[in-house]
């Protein structure tokens, strides 16, 4: 149970008919600001806006014919579950996607229109594990986690063979990814990437503050867990713990982590906003925030921040950027 | 005094290291929509969040000595600013910029950061054009006109050199531009690139309503003029009549014009918000509102929209998207 770099070559492969080659964007003002090179790896340009249709994706395709009998099930209510749904009308594959009860409709409605069947759970007395494994053991239906799944990870980490091969026509060669990070699937398919083509490049995860189980974690060697009932403004980065797929990757890579606060998220949102013209979500901004806000020094090197995902609230980037 | 394919490409080689690559968009959902295959060029992305640089690097690297030797003066208060600045920071070009004494100071800044020295004039009683000369004539400084200018135009025809090998790769093969419209340097340029590279390839410009001088002279065969005075919240498009370069190359390509209400521009500016986590100004939406508001009819047929710019006030972004 573990991902290594040949995965990621096959999933690059396989994907590459569906996802976008994101922009890897810089901006020489803020390079001089911060004494290094930024790097910022567009994803909320994506497909359904995050990088989520990277996993999605090889996971769906590495298993096509048995998709396709017998579809598909996930639980997420977010960035995972747009993913699933896009990739199943491409490729003509029923989703179902499990979600609470109390999920905002707005948040669903691009799920609805991509053809996903909801199926929506009571978040007090329920569990969504519980369900998504009843209805694939029932149906045939292959789940699919948000995360912690080999096919899924190998599928994130081909954001890091990109953003490694378009810094090399930008004469630049990344010293350091950070990594917005809630279960640790993208950080982890990235780290894997990144042993491989740059040994000595490091990984930093970005969390919310108040909610950086995977910074504790990565500290202590054992997984913690965010107490029940945390909620951040940062609201894609929210999963109690790291994965148990995951979580090794990442400390054989030797990542650290950092925590940003929602007030860095805003700035970092805002910032992006106005000096490249980018949408960020609050989630998709951590990795950023983290470096605007001196979380993370460049000190003369170049660092790689992944721009995750753009699907935010219109209230709330509207209240980001004013 | 025109503008062959032969000088875009020589531009095309010329901005590559200044200018980025911007993405070409489309989304599924849309396309089914529609009726065909809309590709967005997404030029919010550019530098300095407008395609407005192709132009200004262009003309600024075509007589680099000069322009080290001497500066550059420019007359805008807008995206041309933004570009012309950047470049002469990035260059090592001083560069003038005349901007009317009650241009918002917001607008600016990014200009004064980026190292140009503001000169203003008096709306009612001064002209910039004649301050431009003078500049020009005292100092030597090469003055880089907003739109009919040779070196301008074949920068901003690289756009479509890029996005007619973009849609290739997507399998495409673009039967329509449609083209944010002001002066015209954009759509002269691009209706140079598409005459040699796709020779049945249609040209649409895309203007404010109520301020159609461009659709008029195509129209009419003869340059009409705006009345004076007339204001959009489109406010990257309200020059008051084409070029007398811009326009031949417009009239030699059969271009047509149609033009979008403010209405039209703001839910365009939604709509790429929503569905692909795209800022635009409202000037920069006009072409993509022409296709949403049925301005323009895809029937099967694929047509590539210019996303020209990214520099919206905070205020009248959000307004757009709540």
């Amino acid at each position: 149970m573990t991902v290594i770099f040949s995965d990621i070559l096959a999933a690059n492969q396989r994907i590459r008919p569906y996802a976008r080659v994101t922009p890897l964007l810089e901006d020489p003002t803020l390079n001089a600001q911060l004494g290094g090179r930024l790097l910022i790896k567009a994803e909320g340009l994506q497909v359904r806006g995050s990088f989520k249709i990277r996993g999605a994706a090889n996971a769906m395709l590495a298993r096509l014919e048995e998709a396709r009998a017998h579809g598909v099930v996930a639980f997420s209510s977010g960035n995972h579950a747009q993913a699933i749904a896009y990739m199943g009308m491409v490729l003509g594959i029923r989703s179902t996607i499990v979600v609470p009860s109390d999920a905002p409709a707005g948040k669903l409605a691009r799920v609805v229109e991509d053809g996903a069947t909801l199926i929506t759970y009571d978040r007090v007395n329920e569990s969504r594990e519980a369900i998504g494994a009843k209805i694939a053991a029932e149906t045939g239906a292959i789940m699919i986690k948000p995360f912690d799944d080999e096919l899924v990870i190998a599928g994130q980490g081909t954001l890091a063979v990109e953003a490694i091969a378009q810094a090399g026509t930008m004469g630049a060669r990344i010293d350091r990814f950070v990594v917005c990070a809630s279960g640790g699937g993208l950080a982890a398919g990235i780290s894997v990437a990144a042993q491989t083509m740059l040994p000595n490049c490091a990984i930093t995860t970005a969390e919310p503050s108040g909610h950086d189980d995977m910074a504790q974690s990565l500290a202590s060697g054992v997984l913690v867990t965010n107490p029940p009932g945390m909620r951040s403004f940062q609201d894609a980065l929210l999963t109690a713990t790291a994965g148990d797929i995951t979580f090794p990757l990442l400390q054989k890579a030797k990542a650290t982590g950092v925590s940003v606060s929602d007030q860095d998220a805003m700035m970092a949102m805002k910032t992006a906003w106005q000096r490249l013209g980018l949408v960020l979500e609050p989630g998709g901004a951590a990795a950023l925030a983290a470096v605007l806000a001196g979380k993370v020094a460049l000190n003369g090197q170049t660092v790689c921040v992944t721009a995750s995902g753009s699907n935010a609230d219109a209230e709330i980037f509207a209240k980001a950027i004013l």
